[in-house]
């Protein structure tokens, strides 16, 4: 399959803040924004595959900073890196002040999707070329991760995750 | 602070999937199901600590099984560690058959929540003590997972995640 | 059909009251919480069954006390009394309070399910033997709300409604 | 208090159903229902008080008829009698064929609600005086199911409810 | 085939301004009341045609009351005219006053739907006799409302539209 | 005030159509499309003015394709002309499809937005010059849409809006 670069599944999602989607301190609910952002890193691992796609793991993914009610929350989603059948999708998470303009980063999230044909099989993905800088330093580390996670569900030895190995030696 | 143990924080949260929770192949949005995980969650932090809770971050999770529209969802969660301010809550959520009524494993999920007072600022909460086998084992990989996430934030050297080592030598 | 017990059907529902639920007084809205109720009794009523169930009818609900924002509520629904293809739920609603960890009863009701097939058409449920002092109490009350609601429907005489009658007597 | 007649709180409110609210027979949830009618019945209460009021209880309700996805339904509510600070709300629920446009009865409902003020203390409301024939039966009946209310919650010796009473003798 | 009345299709909704539903001022959200005036209007064009409906257009709507939260909103939709296939609805949506019940106008807005069958191709809709003075001024602008829908969207030269001329002339 | 481009506010929504926002032909409910282009409309109308906004009036919209369940939908809106306090928002809405990644134009929409003090009163907002060609022509055209509405809203004499007579003579 020919490749295609990151920015080919470049996914935008600009929201407000409801009343509705706020804890007690009047932020937003980490749940929500959970929900929206696998909602945008679909369309953009959809948009690499162009097709059916499901979410297949979360990982780790900080809250660093509050969202207040009422805030413009801007989610970019691009796929970082693509397996056979699935792909990393790399999430950052802008707000902007409202009176400056000015755009801060609140958090990143990195999901993991599979491509699957009409009956539910993984199907295979385009691999991907990234570009720029920081989508060469974010496919590098793909790698690295995808280890962590097979290493965490028992599916790979640690002493075989090589990529992974080297960052403790 | 007096020890607390994790069945005092255990939280069930049983409900429906409704077709308006659904991807295109008829299962549980991914998105949907993160949002659950976080409001049981967050209650589980809020019993352990009697506080205000916020998600500080959502680790691994691993979507194994597809939870088909109809189905009766159980999320059950507990706190497995405390730190000074943080609670590590390990959730597992539980699918059942409505003909043969058996439970099965659908995904588990770890999110860590951090208690603060009024103003939004952290404050100590319980440390705990686990009881079962399973709750052992999830207490001592939690420091674990600390390690990790303090290493993924570029807060903590590889070289001194002295528990997270030992894994891979 | 093999008795069960009513705690087999045990189904508990904890979540949190969102500033969307929320009346002018900014308690829990009588019309989400009867929602939240019908959803946690019919899950009661499909694991007595193992079928499709339909609300059939609710009894006199009332509620004592109000939930306000914030709350953790806590539903337990357990099937009290079955008859042929119907069975009776009963439900208690908690709420607890955050500092001391306090739980109240905010309000019990009464729902009716029916069991039916795929097309719709009643079906048998199994039997159910109460085991504890309230559970036997509300088994033994089930046969005189079926008979006020047969008479509050007209389809039965007042004065056949025996273990009712014997109340006002 | 100048009495008010039913007719002054007729409220309507007609919607449709939608995917979002059905069960797996395709048809609206029991929940969903009974949440849309104590939203209308809330604003009949409010227009015979012109007060804040809040769900006190519901009355027995059957569920007769259901109701399929993408019905027009027509949920007409009207007090019916008032007490003290408290009104019983009669709840005619209709559904309509799409192309006859004909129009069933699905059900009948009875809420109470309480006039408070604004720190949620009861407060009186007008009397009412029925006018139609039908209108004349239910305020008649409320007495009875006032009494009812009384005796299920202990509030009332079964001896002393004469409209009751009469009812089984 | 035979007239209609606009009285035939009048469709009343009455419900309240829930939290989820306000703008950081506090009022109902534009996004809201359009999204519930079509709801109803969509309504009133199934009753008069009795078929599936769309959406096929909005006319100009004026936001001009704000509805603040708390309120009780009804929203008036009835036919006003019908061309082959699609009809015009006009809408009026009221709020009412608590404390004196006084009821104001909020805004009016024009829809046009179309008939479709289940195919969803447009089928023929029948002609709709206006009776009252304000109906019979709706159904007269509908046609130059018409014309100007046409114009602008470059499908009728604008020097053939008569009636929409004459206002400038 | 310092003139500002379209192109700053450009705000860029791309979403899921979702079961429970689908019609009974499983496309995108007019309203759910209504209420979406409403919240990136006024985003983009706040970046443009640094201020809380209202939405003011919604011109015509044409809904000329049908928008199927499961579609990915982008919204883009950028403010075409502002006034003292007011500013035109122009609203292009593409879907693509999934096989091909092809993107269709499924219809446009203008809305109006105020910009308010926090006690709702109207500020001014800073001119706009428009770049591309699309841009001057959409600028040009708001002068035409503002008279178009005065007329209809009885606040400007026909004879007095020269801009919108011209297109007719």
């Amino acid at each position: 399959m020919k490749p295609k670069y990151p920015i080919d599944s470049l996914t935008i999602h600009t929201d407000l803040v409801l009343p509705s989607e706020t804890n007690p301190l009047n932020n937003l609910f980490g749940g929500e924004l959970l929900a929206r952002m696998d909602r945008a890193a679909s369309i953009a691992a959809r948009r690499h595959s162009r097709r059916i796609v499901v979410t297949a793991s979360v990982n780790h993914v900080a809250f660093n900073r509050s969202i207040p009610l009422g805030s413009v929350v801007t989610i970019e989603a691009k796929v970082s890196r693509s397996f056979r059948s699935s792909m990393e999708v790399y999430i950052d998470v802008w707000i902007e002040d409202r009176e400056s303009g000015g755009r801060a980063k609140a958090n990143e999230a990195i999901y993991t999707f599979v491509a699957v044909d009409e009956t539910g099989r993984p199907t295979e993905v385009p691999p991907i070329e990234p570009q720029s800088d920081i989508e060469k330093i974010r496919f590098d580390a793909a790698l690295r991760r995808k280890q962590l996670s097979l290493v965490l569900a028992g599916k790979m030895n640690p002493h075989d995750a090589t990529e992974l190995k080297a960052l403790f030696l």
